[in-house]
Parts: C-alpha cells; structure tokens; sequence
C-alpha cells in the first residue's frame, strides 16, 4: 500500500478537495505513485491528513473516473496501470515548463563545462571499437576476486566493525594494505599517520586544492593534462598556468616561476604516457625548495594503468616533504569503488583529515573494508599482473594495426608509456570531426584537444586507448578507421591518376627493384630497410639496432609488385603500383592511394650469412 | 617477497650502497618493510635499481649484521622479526623530528576545528553508558538485510553493470527506490532527473555551498544547530548569521532579511528535535519568495532519526523550486555506506550534477547498487519500523530515569521529536566539565555548546541520545550522572544539616500527611499530584488533564516517610525526611540532599470511584 503524505494548505485558496485531487495526480504522473500501487484507505488517509473521509472518498471517485485511479472489489483502490507512460511523461512535462525562470539560477555561481571532461561517453560499451583509455571493459574487472573481498566483509563480527561511525579516522587495515603492499611497489615508505583515504581522485585533489588554494595563487599543471583539474583550480580563484609536456614528461623549466602549487603525473604522464625525467624530476624538486613550491604527485602507476615498469615515485625522492602524493585505487579495483589515498607528512594529514571531515566526510567504510580484503588476499597483485599482461598485448596489437593500415596518414607518440597511443592525424583534418565521423561507425577514439587549456591545441591529435577494446577487435577497429581518415582527407591525399597511367610497367619494375634495397620509415617515425633479393625473397630489418626482423618473398602480377612478410603486417599478401622517380619510390594501393615511400638503393646487401642466422624461418 | 622499489641517486654525494642501505631502514622502521617479509634477492635488486649486484650484497650483510635482516639457509634474507616495536617507532621519531618547519604550513589556507564536530568520540563504544544521538549500536544496524542486499550485487550479471564507470550518471535503480519508496512518505515528489545521489550530508552541502555561496554571501543558518555547516559556510566566504531555535522550530522572523540562503531541519531540528510549526513553513516560504532566498532542508525524517510521525517535508509544500531538499540515508543503511541525495528541479540537478562530478565524482556505485537493494527488497521499510519502535522505547526510558533521578537538578525540554533529550543543567555547573567527569566514569552526553556558533552559549545545556545506548543500560547510566551531578554541585544545593536535625518526626508528619494532597512537577515541568489516603493507599495523578496515573502505598519509619509506586519510579521503595514550612513541603533523601518540593493541600479528595475505575491494580 502506498505510504505517500500529501501536503494539504488548510489556509490556502484552493478546496482541499481540489488540493489532493492534485497532489495525487501530480504523484501519479510524476511516477511517484506507480502503476498498480495501492492507495491508502479513505479512512487512513483522511486521519492522516486531518480532513473528512468524505472528502477523501470524493477524491478517490473522482480519479476512478478520471482513469487515474482504479477500483477493484473488495480490495480496495489502486493507481491505474492504463495510464500510459507517454502521458505521463508528457503532462509531467507539460506542467512544469509554466514555472517561469528558475528561482536558483541567479544564485548559481558557477556553471561547470564537463563537455571535455575526459570520460568515455556514456554507453561507450554499445560501440564495437572503443579506443578508450580509463574504461575498463568487464574482462579487466576483477570480478571473482572482487566477490571474494565483499564476501569476507559480511561476517556479523565485520559488518559491526566497519558499518560503526568511525569519526575522522580510515580503516586502519586499509591504511596497513597500501603501506605494505602498494606504497613499497612505488618506492615510498608511510607511517600510518602519513596516509589519508578519499574518495578517489577528484576527492583527493579538491581537498589539496582547499586546502592550499587562495584567490591570485598561481598553480601550474600540464598541459596536456586532466581536463578537469585546471577547472577545479580555477574554480577556487587559482591562476592555472598550463605548462609543456615533451617526451620525458613536464618541461619543469617552464613552470610558472611564481607558481606556489604544482599538479603533475610524473612516472606516467597523464594523458600522453610520458614518462619524468631524471634530470627533470631533481630539479623540480630543487626548484620547489628554492620557490617554497608545493608539488602534488598524481600517480597512475600506483593502480595499474600503466603497462612499463614505472620509474618510483617522486615522494620516494623527497626529503623535506614537499611532495603530497595522490593515487585511486579505482584502475584495479573497478571504478564501482570510490577509493583513493593521499600520502604527506603527519601533521599535514592531520590537517587534511579536519578538513576531509567537514567537507566530504570519511570514504565509505564499507568500501574501505572490501578494498582492504581484496589487498589482503593478495588479489591486487595477481589482477595488476594480469591487467598489464592483457594491456600491452593489446597496446601492441594496436601499433601493428596503425602500422599497417594508417602509415602516410598519421604520426605516432613514441613516449607512450600507459595504455594509450598519442596519434597525430593529416594536419588538414579536425579531430572532432574524425572521432564524430567514426563514432557513426562504432569507432570510439579520443580527440586530444579536450586535455589541453589553450582552445584549438592539438586540433589534429587524438588518443586510441586499449583498456575498453579487446585485442581481437583491434586491426578490424584500426582498418575502420582508416578508410574513415582516407574518406574525409581523400582530395588532399597523394592519388595516382589512373588516366595519367603514370607507374611503372611490371617488366620495367622487376628490373629495377630486383637486388635494390629499400629504405622507409614506419608510422612511428622508426627506420626500415628491405633487401628485394633477385631469388624472390625479402629480407626486412627495422629499428635503429635492427631490433626486428623478419623475411618474406615478392613477385610480380602484371604492373603489380606484390609482397608477403612472415610476420610483418600480420603475413598477408599486398599488392602495390610503384612510381619511381630517381631515387624516391612511392607504393599506391589498388585503390590508387599513397600507401608509402622510401628510397630505392641499387646495392642489397646479399648477406646470406645474416639470413641464415638471424632469420631462418 | 618484498616488491620494494628503492629511489637512489646516483649523483648525490652519498654512496649508492649507503643509500640503499638508508632507504631499507627507512622502509623496516617506517613499517613498509614489516617484518618476516622476504627481501628481493640481490641479483633481482641490483638489476631493478641499475647498480651492482656486489652492492646489494654488501649492504644486505651490514643489515643482517646490524639486526635489521636475517639470512635464512638457502631461502633468502628476511626483515628481522626481533627488531622490537618500541624501536621501530622511536627511530621513526627520531629521525622525523629535525624536518624544521613544515613546508606546506606557510600554503595552508584555513585550519580547520573539529573539535566541535558533533560526531561522537572516537572509541564511545568502550563507554558503557553512551547517551549519544546519530551514533548507532550494532543492535539496530541491519546486519543480516545488509548481506542480503550485498549478495544480490554480486552476481556476475550485476558486478559487470555496476563496476562499470558510469560517468556522470547516477544508479537508476536507486534513484527509483528513492523516489518510489522514500519520498512519497516525506510528501515529496520527483522525477527521475529531479534525484542527485551524493556522498552523504557533508558532502550535499559541500555542493551546494560550491554552488550558491560566493564570498560576502549571506547565509542564515539554525542556532543551535550542525557545528560544521557554519564552518563550511565561512570557508567558502559567507557571512553566517545564526537563527534562534524555539519550541516550534527556527524562529523564522528572526532569519537575516539579506539571506540569500537559508539552511534549516524542518521536520525534525537538529539537534533539539523540535518541528518547525505549519505558521512557520507558510512563513518562510513567503519570505524566501519575497527576498528571492533559496531554502535548503535537511530531512532526518526521511532515514530515521526520528521516533514521532514527522511533518511532511517542505519541498512538498514548494510550488516555485526554491527549496532544495537533503536526506541521508546513513541512519537506516548504516554509517559505512555512505549516501544521500538531493532533490531539486530537473534543471538544477543537472548543474549540480556537472559540479558534482568535477569536485567529488560519482557517489561510489557499489554502495549505490547495495542500497538500491536493499530498499527494493523491502528493509528499509522493515528496518525504519524496528528503529523506530527500540528509539521510542528507549526514549521513554530515559524520560523516566531523568525524572527519576535527576528532578529539581535538571530541566527538560519538551519538544524532543528526535532521538535525543534536551537538558538544562544546573545553571552553576559547566557542562564541559560534568562530561569530562561523567566521562570517567563512563557515561558520555553531549555539551550543547557546540551545536552553539556564540561562544559560552548553553553553557549548562546537554544532550543525551538513545540510538547508541540499549534500554537496560539507560537507568543506571542517568543514576550515574545524577551522582557526578550532585557531586561537582554539592556546596549550592539544597542540603538538609543533620546537626539541626530541622526535618520532621515521624509521628508528626503522619499526623500532618495522612489524607492530604501533595501538588509537585516532574523534571520535565508537567504537574502531578498525589492523594495521600488514611488507609495508606497513594494515588497520583500526572499530566495537565491527569493523562498517566497511578496508584501505591506509603508508611512510616521513624521519621522517614516511604512511598512505593506500582508503576512510576520503578515500583521502587523510597525513603524520605521531610520539611514542612506553611504549605511548602520538601523531601530530602537519606544522603540529606533535596529530592524535590511541591505544596501540600489538607483536602485529598478520596475518590474511590475514579480509583476503581481507572487505577484498579
């Protein structure tokens, strides 16, 4: 039976009667008394409110009437379950757009944009190819393990541990689990006065921020970086100066000289994957003594996200305390969650936990046990370990995709060193476009303007992540995508002519390149060669050691000079219409499209030693 | 094995294996290395850290030497388990002290208190007598409901779902049993959109403050009321003005006309419990709307919190959307879950929403799965029933006990619609110091002055909550305080001088006492009166309409007049000297001191009717 209290306005203008006839009605086309809900008794309701039953009776007949309601004999009066929700919905509607301008809005002091707020979008998982970085798809979840902790934390003798009111304090056996299983991993050493537990961390860096930020303050952060953070700052008055991030991570350099606070993710560059330099991460630290400078420490690799092994912690380094290290511990554990943790000196967790207290409370106790479970039985190793191993599978799946479908077309991010690849795509086209483009495709990728500050950076950029997509999805996602770049960026593209019928014969080209040696590049910018042998075999080397190798064989079809490798480009068969012009050769696809260039040498080194060695199949 | 990672500096002054050697005792007296773990082997170390394996070994002999590692034949070197505790914390000590000065102090924006933060004190459940209010003993947590609904979140069907990020959006399930199953039994209605899930009171106001406060702002808020609300407000710049508190809830004439926000707990006032009255409501809404003021409502009667039937909530009574409501769900679902929500139109929970996730992120959406079962299962409202009923019961104890032990000592305020009684002191005793004594001896109430922001104010006025304490114990911890009472107030009361010996014979008493009526009030204020027949028979009528009787008997010995209840007092015996002055009359316990006055009447009205008829045993 329905337990709704109408407020009635004894006072007020309008006849009770026709005050509950339409609260009622706003209850049912609210949705806040459901379909096949009984009603409260004429008698019930009539002594709850303190009106005539008669009134109430009045009501009810009236509303039968009317459909809203329905009477069934003998048991009483039901909400109708023929009230369409479409009607519902659209006089719900209907009702509420009268009310003039909102009475709140000019005292909103703030409107938050989360447009570029760097999480998947929603129902990312409807898409087949999501190039994401961050959602995690369900075979990363620790599922099972994660049961096994919940499990633990449902003992009576638990549940009346954690579910009391712990005041300011964390559960001590979480703080324990991240000082001895997490924190020496990252090479940093905690007392359990030195480790805060929040939420997670947008938690962790709005409390640093009120805890440190005042109007005017200068805080540098990177650029790129979290979308969100330079928001935050700015929402608290700070001054945000957006700094360089290179291949060794941020250019310390470049930091705002008069800059109090700094947010930086040094041993995995958040979002590039870059990793801090030595060098650069000592003189960080020297120039935030000499500048009495705060540095924030966001560390990835604390929670898996990451599929290198780490370089440590700055806070390791640190021996004046300037360095307040922030982690989440949601990358292993699920973003279901909410944990993160803070570590810094004593007596500022102190302060922290004062001020945690006031404007947030603690983190959830119950959460707090079952993390601390699942640290406890061991699961958080066994499941990073697995994380990484199915990451960088992944991560390489995806360099050979880009490899082999996107060369010419896009530049790759060496620095990666997370879970994600930084892609510079055809300079003439926007990324927002692309992503929208194969977003219609099922495609998902990131475009990267939205980690920078500077509006219109890095407007050919984007991001292709592999913590959503499983590596069997990868090539077909890749391919995908390329003929979305070749579709938008066709007229600008390098295109044979087919009239102009410009390539070279197929007689003319076996003549040539048979005993030439050939010299390219990859999409990541890294060296090959390939010895056309006049046998029909190839022999490829790529990297600056000729750290890759493989063989293969060519032959000619027609004006088609055809290639299979081994191994390289996942050993299928590939057809090519050539132009050579002096020493510059040029391979166009079937479809007459710019697939590579390179450089054509008349010397290939017959090394047949070599082969042998190195490359006997 | 350990997975230590050790940061060395390999152009620092000092030697690597000096370093390295610092670092591992570092780690073992911080804790990090605990004790019996297994240390990487050298060759592992020395690879990780880049240095020499002879380096590692070198510094691990010193070490073992030293007593901080031991070598265990053929399987490794462990951290010493002998290395005591005591040491382990005096060298961390040591060797933290000379840090200087902090870094990070000169960057604090704002130190906060808490030591007037209303939650209760760390460990309260080693007190036996805990009269604390919000504080839940594990009897009425919902221990075996919780599991229920904790082991329907585990299959694998809803750990996929919900260990998803969700972005921006809240469990739809949840949202649906709040408006389902908790508002309509708060007068509330809402949409789907009109739901915000938050982190729990402070983190809804931390939001709303982020959004509506800018600094200058002024904000109204209850006097007495949440210690922590007025601090939040003043960090984020408003000027506060405290509302005076009365029977009939917030005085809200007295509301700082320039306002632009007013935070209030209608239905049930936190702390003192009163209801805010129908007159009231209509009144503030007025002004809200003629000042263009928002209303923020925190609702305790929507999670328990509440032994009366609770005034609908305000927002109910809000045609224009400028109440926002607040709820938490923790007093139902337990402290270690959590959650609250907001409910506002659509269009301002999609800001608040926006905010929500730059400052604090999602509420965690396992604990939002866990009690969006919980509720559908039917707990809440099971669980609601069950604490409700052991509060009231509860709360009749402790009526009985202070009028009992404490009348003439203390004063009652009887608005309590809470789970907590309001208690006038004696004016000359400090409330901080009785706790700190009734504290020794286990009994905890809470000082009112820090539900104060006027410094001194309530200086005698106490708190004492029944959510933390079972009913058996409630009586002996309320004759407890009445001894800490009376002993920090001995030298003020009224004390009879057994060397005047100025009480009554015995003889003369009964001579004076038999047949008359004695007029008395309890400790709450309310009138009772006795009958003292001939025959020995008492009959006592209480309550301005005489609506809790009783009958008992009374007698002499030697000069002590005794009276036994059959209910009041707890059909205990009680023995008393007596003073008789005109038609004042006092009675004095055997300790001598005051038990209570009334005036004493010739005429008892020997009705042995209304004795038959209402009082038959």
């Amino acid at each position: 039976m329905a337990e709704a209290v109408f407020y009635l306005d004894k006072n007020g203008p309008q006849s009770l009667q026709t005050q509950l006839r339409q609260r009622v009605i706003d209850a049912i086309v609210s949705g806040s008394l459901e379909p096949g809900v009984r009603m409260p008794s004429t008698r019930r309701l009539s002594a709850d409110l303190g009106i005539a039953r008669n009134t109430v009776s009045l009501v009810y007949q009236q509303l039968v009437a009317d459909g809203y309601l329905a009477g069934r004999e003998r048991s009483g009066v039901f909400v109708s379950d023929a009230l369409f929700e479409a009607v519902r919905i659209g006089r719900h509607r209907e009702e509420r757009q009268p009310s003039a301008v909102s009475p709140w809005r000019s005292r909103l002091q703030t409107v938050v944009r989360t447009e570029g707020e760097g999480r998947a979008p929603p129902n990312w998982e409807l898409n087949p190819y999501p190039f994401l970085d961050g959602a995690y798809d369900a075979s990363l979840s620790p599922g099972p393990e994660w049961r096994d902790a919940v499990r633990s934390t449902l003992s009576a003798q638990e549940f009346a541990e954690w579910s009391q009111d712990g005041g300011e304090l964390d559960d001590a056996r979480l703080v324990h689990e991240i000082r001895t299983k997490i924190l020496p991993r990252r090479g940093v050493q905690a007392g359990a006065d030195e480790v805060l537990i929040v939420g997670g961390r947008r938690a962790a860096f709005s409390l640093l921020i009120r805890a440190f930020v005042n109007r005017g303050m200068r805080a540098a952060v990177e650029e790129p970086g979290f979308p969100d953070l330079g928001q935050l700052l700015r929402l608290h008055g700070a001054d945000v100066t957006p700094t360089p991030v290179d291949a060794n991570g941020m250019v310390v350099d470049e930091i705002d000289p008069g800059a109090g606070l700094v947010f930086l993710t040094p041993a995995c560059q958040y979002p590039t994957g870059a990793r801090l330099s030595e060098r650069r991460r000592r003189r960080l630290l020297e120039q935030a003594e000499a500048g009495d400078r705060l540095v924030v420490e966001y560390d990835l690799a604390a929670s898996g996200g990451f599929t290198d092994k780490a370089a440590p912690a700055l806070r390791g380094m640190d021996q004046v305390g300037r360095v307040i290290y922030v982690a989440d511990l949601c990358d292993v554990l699920g973003p279901g969650l909410g944990l993160g943790f803070i570590v810094a000196d004593a007596d500022l967790v102190r302060e922290l936990r004062r001020l945690r207290t006031l404007i947030a409370g603690s983190a959830p106790r119950a959460a707090q046990r079952t993390a601390a479970f699942f640290l406890s039985l061991g699961h958080y190793d066994v499941i990073l370990g697995r994380q990484q191993r199915v990451l960088r599978e992944r991560l390489n799946a995806l360099r050979d995709a880009l490899n082999y479908h996107l060369p010419q077309l896009v530049a790759i991010d060496p620095r990666s060193n997370g879970t994600a690849i930084w892609v510079e795509g055809p300079a003439e086209l926007s990324t927002r476009q692309l992503a929208n483009e194969a977003a219609k495709r099922g495609v998902l990728i990131e475009p990267a303007d939205r980690f920078y500050a500077a509006p219109g950076a890095a407007s050919s950029q984007f991001r292709m992540g592999v913590t959503a997509i499983p590596a069997g999805k990868i090539r077909e996602g890749v391919a995908i995508l390329a003929e979305v770049i070749r579709s938008l960026t066709q007229p600008s593209l390098d295109r044979l002519d087919p009239a102009a019928h410009a390539w070279m014969e197929g007689a003319a080209l076996r003549e040539r390149i048979s005993g030439a040696k050939l010299l390219c590049r990859t999409a990541y910018g890294d060296p090959y060669e390939v010895d056309v042998l006049p046998d029909g075999r190839l022999v490829g080397k790529a990297g600056y050691a000729h750290e890759d190798c493989d063989v293969g064989s060519w032959w000619m079809e027609g004006d088609f000079w055809c290639r299979r490798w081994n191994e390289w480009s996942y050993g299928e068969t590939a057809r090519f219409l050539t132009v050579i012009d002096g020493d510059q050769i040029r391979w166009y696809r079937s479809d007459r499209l710019l697939f590579n260039r390179g450089v054509i040498k008349p010397n290939a080194a017959i090394d047949d030693e070599a082969i042998r060695a190195n490359l006997a199949p």
